[in-house]
């Protein structure tokens, strides 16, 4: 197709990288990289914090269980930053409940999330690699604390980068016609029926994490998941109404 | 810097396209694009629907109080998707709550958001232009009836997309010393004291959806915001309820 094409459809995660510096110049351009891309209504509600302190980044890894967190070159944390145009309106000598509301979350939880994405594709374009740590959201409570995010502020994801000192294979991704609809939602005979390729192929690919046997089937690793909610993660909108959010809810 | 970084430092919301048709070759490939995007946990919680159908696009069109969603050549409509692996749990005989817990809607939102960005950078690398639609969270109820969205599945964002018939300007964004820090949040003295430069940046910008004027300062552009909330929008969580998603609220 074309070459960026070409580096999205040869995207792996990884996690592991050689200890060359990002230059400070590759940081300038992510991050206007994530400035350009789109924001809801332009209102621009998500921040990023770049972690480069140890002790955090140790802290940090502890809530995600992921000890790479620590190793990862770059570390930035995307949040939900519905704080900072509540304060403009503050300061305008407004005080609007409005600030707080769902919508406003929601926007913010969309910017950052592409703005992330935005931020990844300009990494492996200029040969360096990438991993989402979605696990912040382990304990955002924690995280909260850690880097010591306001109210009306919310973690997102995490992206750990740097120079590639791995070469994972492609993991396989479930067939379009599973995710892929027309003019509605196709709902499925049988999942399982549909899903038999995808099931066997997974079974032929290696995590590099641990690369003595192949993943499981996805139905296996599906049931594997629900069987293993994750406390916190699964009450995590606690923390969403600390944080000074109200949710608008009928009863 | 390279190739894909300038295509991302290009970036412009476009809302008026050609007539020519996107090539069914293209559209496969934003799906094996969106399909290569990392997912959390490789559990792929989300979904993509293509609205050909002219009567449900005037249907969206209404909701979003957008007319050029009709006029796009192409409509995808990114959505959460926890109903696929609840499917395949229940057929393997289980039925576990935990398939509906905020922890896989948030991952949902997620993997959809940045599988949406994945897409637009293919899109403006290809020569075509794309906008936003986060106006289709202006009623979830309706977007859901419209296409059919089973339990489980929650609207993130609509795309429109084609060969671009217009040349926007680059519009302004906030300086990055206001939402890019290191090792914690920093929070300002004052903000319509940081935000001068950019208000003023503002004021030189003209929309092409309006351009008899320039458009507002950032400050006042906010108040206009929080001063008319969208109703349906700040209570969107009532229809995420209603779509069998469990919020795990301590009281």
């Amino acid at each position: 197709m074309n070459n960026t094409v070409n580096i999205q459809l040869a995207h792996r995660s990884i996690r592991n990288w050689k200890q060359d510096a990002v230059s400070e110049e590759i940081i300038s351009t992510l991050y206007d990289v994530a400035n350009r891309t789109s924001s809801s209504t332009a209102m621009q509600h998500y921040s990023i914090i770049r972690v480069k302190d140890p002790k955090k980044r140790a802290e940090i890894a502890e809530v995600c269980g992921q000890d790479y967190v620590k190793q990862a070159p770059e570390f930035f944390l995307f949040v939900v930053d519905c704080f900072r145009n509540y304060s403009i309106m503050k300061e305008m000598g407004e005080n609007l409940e409005s600030a707080r509301d769902m919508d406003r979350f929601f926007q913010g939880f969309t910017d950052g999330a592409i703005a992330c994405q935005n931020v990844v594709v300009a990494i492996e374009s200029l040969g360096l690699g990438a991993v989402y740590f979605g696990s912040v959201l382990n304990d955002t409570k924690r995280i909260i604390e850690i880097l010591g995010l306001p109210e009306l502020t919310f973690p997102i994801v995490g992206l750990g980068f740097g120079y590639p000192n791995q070469d994972p294979a492609l993991k396989p991704r479930m067939q379009g016609d599973l995710k892929f609809f027309e003019d509605g939602y196709k709902v499925q005979d049988s999942y399982l029926e549909s899903i038999k390729t995808y099931d066997a192929e997974l079974k032929t690919y290696y995590d590099l994490r641990n690369d003595k046997k192949p993943v499981d089937a996805f139905s296996d690793q599906v049931m594997q998941r629900l069987k293993n909610p994750m406390q916190k993660r699964s009450k995590m909108l606690n923390v969403v109404k600390d944080q000074g959010f109200v949710f608008g809810l009928d009863d």
